[in-house]
């Protein structure tokens, strides 16, 4: 898949600032895109990055044209311009292969009879695919491993050596991004990243793991991830983190190595945890933790007739703050 | 399935008010029952729906008798009552079509070999349907949309254009109503609706929607749910709402448009969100949302160490405005 | 799979005090193992269940020698060598069983052409298996139960009669158990035990059940558990009990009878909750209950603005408490 700017400023409605015969190949992140891919900018945040990028073309609005040295496509609206084109670089965006009527249904040593193989598959040495498995094209997964029952791996990602994926669980799903476009409508980004596995890692019944927008989503070595857990897109786990059941992650957050993080958990998106942080069941992550330690956060059980007149108190904290004149910095 | 008054009577063990004789082909919500089905009305909370109801039928205790002016059926516990009478007329309750002996696996240009595809199915140009699906009997899938790998569709369920639905995703499983007997114990509801999913919706890996009890479960055009998403029996979500992973609705609450729902969020049930509400991730929702806006609720992130201490006082915020003389008229 | 502890002390770099051939048939809790079995005691809370332990032997270290009255290894970690132990006596240890080469395909009465069943397995009169499930060897499954698609059923797990198991349900998953070993790395324990449901019981769709690691996870009869819940191993839910989506319990807890559990509650590991217990959607349970009553514990639903200036207190309020100079002692 190879476009011209000009076929892609024809695609986002946008204008060339540059040459309009320069053959794009990809799309890249603003600090790593190669001269054969293009990038985007979507506001201000990003114009030290722009200033350097060694993109081929950059998808900019006219406020940043001054910020940029390579060939630009201009339009208003660009994260929305930047959703529309990735669908052009997503593998599989033909009938015959998302159909996966080319997936073998066949009998070799270690693949039960009814798990369906794509093509260009690796599957190392010893390791098991189980009954009524999905395993789509380009697909890598190491030696000693075991693909339990009904797990769907999706188009190019890679799993390690003597790992664990247990039924049902998902690798590979589409991130959840959409611009919105002039209408209010969501315009949806594929994703174009892969999920890359290390070794020793074990995925939980039904866990469900997103690929990557532009780069990957990363489960390092040892990491061990319980039941019904989402792992949004572009997520990093360090080595030998455990995550226990229906805990959530959002996009882009960064866990360190040897986390424990409780069942329930909720952690926004964008974030850095460091390594050796504990997080108790239930909490809620709103912010990045820099000192290992053990976190909560969450409101103690109580009868429901105690919570009911808690509750009132609870909402009007800064109130009885003002009320009683209490200072932030009266308290230590 | 066609049933009799006097059938309907035996199998509820109630008397009849009214013409044995009369034909019930369905069961319907009060307000909008016809003629020729049944409804029920479970307490004096809804005498006023129990006066103009043209039901051919309702299912009501002896105090409700007096607002009643079609033919009934009295019965000690209603909802019991119900929930018996719903299992006679679910589709599918003999093992023929349970099995799904009928099911079809075969190569029609867009559906992968390994998917089994049920009677009454319609499938509209362009749409794919991957490995391993279940589409049961009686659905519809309109044009160009996707449905990935392992997917469940359940029996009568509508799917729309361009969309797409995730791996491991269920639609149309039963929804979760049971009434209690006179032993204590659980009595299942037949859910008879169905799941109307629009146009340009997309649904992620390993979600689950639930049908109806009645009537259905609707998602409108533009709606983007993430993964690990419970939606359950008769929520309605309006267009363009977006939801993020790991969020949870309860039956019957009805979610307006454009809203945007973060992740781990909890809404209860039988509620209204009013279009344009932001709800940011893990915040419980416990009552109606009536004006547009950004709403929040959780425990900020602690060091463990300190949310024992502040727990200890959290849960006696009441006796320390007590102990303070505050009241809640100080407060503004 | 039967070892001498000669064998099993190589395994597991341990020394003997004892008898070096004698025969190990299976691993045993302290409290029940019998003299074919062996146990463990990871430390002195165990000491007074190790003195009058019936196990063939027990895993023990050096500090705990002068309570063991029976044969023992020492080890320096005893956890890990416990986790090293279990993979001995896993059932399906090699690749024959694994790749479930030997599943049938078959068409029974009631079960559909495209699920795959093992070997010695027992399915009851009037029991449906629906498409593509996959029930593995050694499984049981009672009379009139209703086993839907895409549902994974694992090795040696028993259903009562009566059941519902809805679509993507994987019963008999692995717990999430794991061991440090001494570079920092988890050692995975493999889990022994097996799921054992009741009979009236119905599971909701993507919802998981974790084997127990040496005795079962239990579900008895009449418990109504809805979708994307999490059942960790161990867990023993009581008759009559429903709980509602979303909801997560962890290892080891105990429910009573006729409990209500509302959606998305976190129940943390170990603990007891009594007969007829209500508890509130999105509820954290961290302590026993041990009186029937209705619980809750959630922040109420504030404006994002408002709740930025409530969380600054929130987190502050033992030093409100100090700076008030209250005590607990005066609040009632």
């Amino acid at each position: 898949m190879i476009y011209s700017l000009k076929e892609i400023a024809e695609l986002i409605e946008g204008s060339i600032e540059g040459n309009p015969s320069k053959l794009i190949h990809g799309i890249g992140a603003l600090d790593s895109a190669s001269p054969k891919q293009i990038s985007y900018a979507a506001n201000e945040k990003y114009k030290d990055s722009l200033k350097i990028s060694n993109a081929g073309a950059v998808i900019i609005n006219k406020n940043l044209k001054k910020f940029c040295k390579v060939d630009a496509i201009l339009v208003d609206n660009v994260y929305l311009a930047y959703s529309i084109l990735t669908h052009k670089f997503k593998f599989n965006q033909n009938i015959e292969n998302l159909k996966y009527s080319h997936l073998l249904n066949y009998s070799d040593s270690n693949i039960s009879g009814s798990s369906l193989i794509g093509i260009n598959v690796k599957i190392g040495k010893n390791t098991i695919i189980c009954a009524n498995c999905v395993i789509e094209d380009n697909v890598t997964i190491g030696t000693n491993s075991l693909i339990e029952p009904n797990v769907t791996i999706q188009n190019g990602c890679q799993i390690g050596n003597n790992c664990v994926i247990s039924p049902g669980a998902v690798i590979g799903s589409e991130g959840f991004g959409n611009a919105k476009n002039n209408d209010n409508k969501w315009s949806s980004i594929a994703h174009l990243g892969n999920v890359i596995i290390g070794n020793n890692v074990s995925i939980g019944a039904n866990t469900t793991v997103d690929r990557g927008t532009i780069t990957d989503t990363e489960i390092h070595n040892g990491v061990k991830i319980d039941n019904l857990i989402h792992i949004a897109h572009n997520v990093i786990i360090g080595e030998d983190t455990a995550i226990a059941a229906k805990t959530g992650i959002a996009g882009t957050t960064i866990i360190g190595k040897r986390c424990m993080i409780g069942g329930g958990v909720g952690i926004v998106g964008h974030l850095k945890i460091t390594d050796d942080v504990v997080i108790n069941a239930t909490t809620t992550v709103n912010r990045n933790i820099t000192k290992p330690g053990v976190y909560t956060g969450f409101v103690p059980l109580m009868l429901h007739s105690e919570w009911k007149k808690v509750g009132i108190w609870l909402t009007k904290l800064d109130k009885i703050a003002s009320f009683m004149k209490i200072k932030l910095k009266d308290l230590r």
